[in-house]
């Protein structure tokens, strides 16, 4: 039956059902949370804590932080959002969407279906993010950004290590579908990574890449001349 | 507790619990809706619409045309099927999947956990596509295709251009674990595309290819001998 | 709201609400499942034979064979077990994992979201697998292995064929994130598999292969000896 703290600030929002929102969530207006969406589930610290101790979903709430979603979102069905992330207005998720602890995500962003956003993730606004994304933690996606489908993004060199050097993605750029983004690698404002690739070193500014391992092919603005091309031959269609 | 519509036509339909199914959905006899199954959910534009109107799923019902579900199905725990969706006699899905609005299934196919089937695509019947994959807008898919675990399927060859390309994978083919095939590619029928490949052409019918990108190796039917003796191998083991 | 089995033997256990547990289910002290989760669900010929006389979960109890969960686990929202799966003490799950029929998880084995583990597959003790893997049947994970995110395990060489041959990974391997680990392919004990590689041949033990497809390209000890300098470089950051 689901269960929703009394420390919750809820704005007119429209509750789809079963859903849990613990500790002192805030949901702003106009915001749909989807069929059984849970808000504000605990870290893996505070639910170790909790064993033991608590009974049932309810106890965890004087230990949740809660999680903050703004104005105008939606956050569909079967979605989980951890305590201490701060989603903007307009935000949307797709389905079996996991967004962990210490995550922003900025106004007007899209996270796809079964995208995992991982501890301490950001990404800004207006991004797209598509179906079965991999974000881990330390990653730092700019505003605008287009993420393809099952864009796997890493963050530890040689794993198992425990040092984590996330992958920072400058605004404007495009990453294609299945792209595999190696740690520590930037890529920068309005580069574009062709679908498939595999990127183990920075891409500058601008720059189309393509391979694998990934190598500059040309220019963003001649990938704007293609498209421009492409969506022609449309209509003339 | 979940939802049903009275206007929904449940044959003799087995419901594990948690459902919810909204509008005219027509769900076969023999049927099996998992537990947590939604079925019927509203499109984008319908969800919208409904913002500041709605205070819970009920208030959906009005509003969703409903999905069909044909006989003998089974709908695996937590699979979420949109409004106007088709499916036909004896289709199973695993669990996690995501079949958005307009999706056309024919009967007997198969759609693995975790599968995402975007909005207007169509899968003929006996297929069996496997885990984690990925289907987006436009894909059309004929009868008899395997699709191996986390197939990515594109649609737009300069994203985020607006203008889709849907993949076209005619009868018989078999496409392998973790290809990538570009937009509006055709894999012709009876062809095969090797594990890991990229396609980024046509691939002629009853052609082996892969690679990266890919490219014609041999023909089905040597395929066909290669699998005779890997099984033979099998029986004499 | 749930069900549990009349037969199934919890310990101090923290259910978090929606739980569905089937059939002579064993939960050991200290072991958290969370919402949604479904334990004990029962295998396709099961649930086949029940359509048709069950009329709800709770009918599928007396067929369900149950599920073993050890100590302390963390069973995360949104995992479905299936009977005849027995995990260990301190095992956890991300959320939306789904753990077929007859699979086996040794103690302290990490088990990320949105991974699927598949009906016979076999996955010792210590292993840390990543989100979104897929872990097809026949698959034999030793102790201590490390799958990265997304990594793609495959059973069948000439698909849809029929016979299985299932990969072995060996204690300690490591397989970086994105790989494809073809059939039947032995990854040998402390080999690791850089990110983003094609396996399609066996990898010899304490040894580094690379590329697509991926070939040898040095040792475990010097693999050691770069990790060791990366943590080195990081503590003097």
């Amino acid at each position: 039956m689901g269960y929703v703290s009394s420390r919750a600030v809820l704005g007119r929002v429209l509750l789809e059902g079963l859903n849990v929102i613990l500790g002192p969530s805030n949901i702003g207006d106009w915001s749909v949370v989807g069929y059984g969406v849970v808000l504000g589930y605990p870290s893996r610290a505070v639910l170790k804590s909790l064993v033991g101790r608590a009974i049932g979903l309810e106890h965890y709430d004087d230990e949740s932080s809660g999680c903050a979603i703004g104005e105008n979102c939606i956050i569909r069905p079967y979605t989980v959002v951890y305590e201490k992330s701060r989603l903007g207005n307009c935000v949307e998720t797709g389905h079996f969407v996991m967004i962990r602890e210490n995550v922003t995500i900025g106004d007007e962003t899209v996270v796809g279906s079964r995208t995992v956003v991982d501890g301490d993730a950001s990404i800004g606004s207006k991004c797209r993010i598509q179906t079965g994304c991999y974000i881990p933690p330390k990653t730092v996606i700019g505003d605008g950004v287009f993420l393809g489908p099952m864009v796997n993004i890493l963050n530890d060199k040689y794993p198992p290590s425990g040092r984590l050097s996330g992958v920072r993605i400058d605004d404007g750029a495009i990453v294609g579908a299945g792209a595999v983004i190696m740690p520590g690698v930037v890529v920068g404002r309005e580069a574009v990574v062709a679908a498939g690739s595999l990127v183990t070193r920075d891409v500058d500014a601008e720059t189309v890449v393509k391979g694998f391992p990934a190598k500059p092919v040309y220019t963003r603005r001649e990938y704007e001349a293609k498209r421009e091309k492409y969506l022609k031959e449309f209509q003339q269609m």
